[in-house]
């Protein structure tokens, strides 16, 4: 018993650290992935993680990590691309948008900067859609 | 003010969907980047999440994605790889374990799957971190 309370809490928070302006406004007309036609896009880091962009510069290529928050969390498995000639597949094998933790990642290359701006893309993610980290591509 | 109301809430809640189990016991220890000579794990599913991981095959190159639950999330600019030599860097820019939401990208190869179990490497996690996705690689 003492084992089981030494056991760490099993959530964890995640606080946005921007949010993606886009011209995609709904998912059904979103590409399933950037290299598919996905225009470019505005991201908008927050205030207080704008420290967090120092030395970024355009041409740089990054990982965009979102959060899907209109995707479903109790999808275990899909038919990808909601194609019915596809298997069932668990959502672990897929880039569904629907799975337990909605996360995206979105290789982008910045196409600009202006302060607390990053001018990013193609990307498929649609308008509003919350951004919790900024990585770089590690070759 | 009606428009201030339907801003939606700022915080995401993760559930780890597994962990990892790994000869790395500790952060000082870890290899910076699984290209580093890291080691082969285990990652074991919650068996809730399990069925998320069918048709997922030996020899699948997918992307792991980790919460450094050791992380701080203060942390806005690092000297990349603790090196006195490297300027001070945001973390946007660096792949620090340290900054707002600490996921890490963990790209490797599933060498074998045992029921929820599956052996991937090589990744530089630690034994106990927790996974929050799990992703096909795209090429």
């Amino acid at each position: 018993m003492a084992k089981k309370a030494a056991v760490r809490p099993h959530r964890y928070t995640l606080r946005p650290v921007g949010v993606i302006k886009s011209d995609l406004k709904s998912r059904r007309n979103a590409p399933r992935q950037g290299a598919e036609g996905a225009p470019d896009a505005w991201l908008e880091v927050r205030p207080w993680a704008s420290a967090a962009l120092h030395l970024l510069s355009p041409g740089d290529e990054i990982i965009v990590i979102t959060w899907f928050h209109h995707a479903r969390r109790d999808v275990m498995q899909v038919r990808p691309r909601s194609d019915p000639r596809n298997p069932i597949t668990g959502v672990f094998a897929t880039r569904s948008p629907d799975r337990p933790n909605p996360l995206g990642l979105h290789p982008v290359v910045v196409r600009a900067i202006d302060g607390n701006r990053l001018r990013i893309g193609p990307i498929e993610a649609i308008d509003g859609t919350p951004v919790v980290d900024i990585k770089p591509v590690i070759s």
